[in-house]
């Protein structure tokens, strides 16, 4: 059994690092499915997707940090001659990070830690609207 | 056809990297499919999941080195103040690298190369117990 | 329903980013599954799998700048004392990108954006010949 949603964010861009789990927890509640595999994807290629503390110091502060200290704006990057804009660095975080994440489901729920949240990363240099695919394929039984 | 299992794994934690492979590969082979995808997941937000060559310059020194290079421990982390702790690094680091693994299973077994074998990466500040969720969706037969 | 292919690309190594879109593609329309999962693993622990834009000036030069900085080729890895070779930073940034990626498959197709490709990144110091496992799972119909 597959099923299939999709939701937008609304992002402020800028390395924003935003909360989706009870999102992603909504699709699989609709979903029926109790024991399988959900893959959470971001359209696009200046975003990405992981897990962490959703706590304000690492949303708002510590991880976009990181990204600057291994791939900051103000490096520059091929890119942006390409296409004459100043994104370079979205791309390259973006590429590192990766924008899908598999998480196992058990007995109707995601196996995520008590601190463990599914976060998406816009790193664009704008304000977007994300697209975010969830993807489950397992059994409504069990 | 969904299988699931999970196993605790003893860690000395500061970026200690723990090959789970014959673990993870137990849990196939009980689960009897033959044919599908397999998904390794920690609980937690401090560690993460990857594959590596299992040798020891790679599991004792170079990876720890190269996460102390991007992530320093002793860098200021605002997610320190939040709860007066020490493993603000651990979180970032943990957020880079993902919690989540997926390989194909094929007859019956992951299609790791000879020298790629599946690791643990506890980044936090003491020795932890991890909890591993192994996820498997596919078919008996084939 | 399960569906398994391996194909092979040859690359220059030296952090060579390919864009193996249009491989991946075949391999699902061969399939016939319509809903369900897609996953890419690349077979080794030297090179890895993410998506980015397939343009120039990323796949030519940015992303490799960005494992150079974060991975120097020439910083010392205990990795070449074990044995007596030269890919240290290789091993170091396969692990850190990770060998998998999962995709949706939704009517048949992958839920990549427009901007938005699959590409090998092969880590290693010479020119080599690279496995890629795709494993999918899902329904024919819907």
């Amino acid at each position: 059994m597959t099923y299939s949603a999709r939701f937008q964010i609304r992002t402020r861009g800028d390395t924003d690092v935003i909360d989706i789990t009870d999102r992603v927890g909504r699709v699989l509640t609709e979903s029926g499915i109790r024991q399988g595999i959900l893959v959470v994807f971001v359209v696009g290629s200046t975003a990405g997707v992981t897990t962490t503390e959703a706590e304000p110091g690492l949303l708002n502060h510590d991880l976009k940090a990181f990204w600057e200290r291994v791939a900051p704006q103000k490096e520059y990057y091929h890119h942006e001659q390409t296409w004459h804009d100043d994104n370079g660095h979205a791309h390259v975080r973006a590429s590192a990070l990766g924008p899908s994440l598999a998480i196992p489901v058990v007995d109707g729920r995601l196996t995520l830690g008590t601190w463990q949240q599914i976060v998406l990363l816009d790193f664009d240099t704008r304000p977007r609207q994300r697209e975010i695919v969830v993807q489950i394929v397992g059994e409504a039984a069990g």
